[in-house]
């Protein structure tokens, strides 16, 4: 699996951005499993912006971090519902200014009705929080970095209409 | 940067010792930012065995999740000390029977007195908890992508001598 360079473009522009506005990351990983955070300390100075995140691949350290037991219980893990709270949850145990959440099955197989490559992505900023719905394609690998490089990608779009 | 198969080996090799044990695994990661538990997340079916973890990447963000600031006072973030302390946080936070944690410094350059390559890896299994130390070679990439494949080796020595 290739972190690829149209990742690390992008990861780099996120970094030069957050680092001239003075604004820091953090992630809340379930399928991409540390993939998105991986990707930003690929840029050298990613400390001067990234604070660090949680990887909940399980439910049980969703709730430890801050996502509802009733959001689960009402939407499933992988819904725009647990999206947004993984964000928020990232965004305070972090103290951050953004924050990016990965939810979604990167298959094999279909999971809890959820088809292979559902993804829903959170993009919280100072307790602000929208979420946003994708079916990707290919194996495991590749829904899991196209959903790291569509984070990335709503990163920046959400920082430009600050 | 590839997740390469010498990595994705090892990392198939724990998930099925692991769900073959019954037992479960978390991460606590600094210099690594999410990596390794990207790669055990590649591996169809890591949810048998991965629960997740933090990505530590600031100090601050050590301490939120357990690890004490005397340590890093004491030791700095880069240390032996500091690894262990983030594998039991891990560990913890997840409620899992093994962690991993990763502390150093993948350059490019010197850091607090901590030489570019100078890294700590860290298992914990059920309260115990060592601390390896390693000198690497390479480049930001390198040395992060070495880390990985060391703690999978650490753990799997780990598992074996349990």
């Amino acid at each position: 699996m290739e972190i690829d360079n149209r990742i690390i473009n992008l990861a780099a522009m996120v970094k030069a951005i957050l680092v001239q506005r003075k604004e820091t990351l953090s992630c809340c990983e379930s399928l991409t499993g540390g993939l998105f955070g991986a990707s930003i300390c690929c840029i050298p100075g990613a400390s001067d912006c990234f604070k660090g995140g949680v990887i909940t691949y399980c439910d049980a350290v969703k709730v430890a971090v801050g996502v509802s037991q009733k959001t689960l219980d009402d939407h499933t893990a992988i819904s725009g519902e647990c999206a947004q709270e993984m964000a928020l949850a990232a965004s305070r145990f972090t103290q951050s200014d953004w924050a990016v959440s990965f939810t979604g099955n990167a298959g094999p197989t279909a999971q809890d009705g959820a088809p292979v490559g559902l993804v829903f992505i959170g993009v919280a900023h100072r307790g602000q929080v929208r979420a946003f719905r994708y079916q990707l394609e290919g194996d495991r690998s590749q829904v899991r970095l196209d959903a790291v490089r569509e984070g990335l990608r709503l990163l920046l779009k959400a920082i430009a209409d600050e």
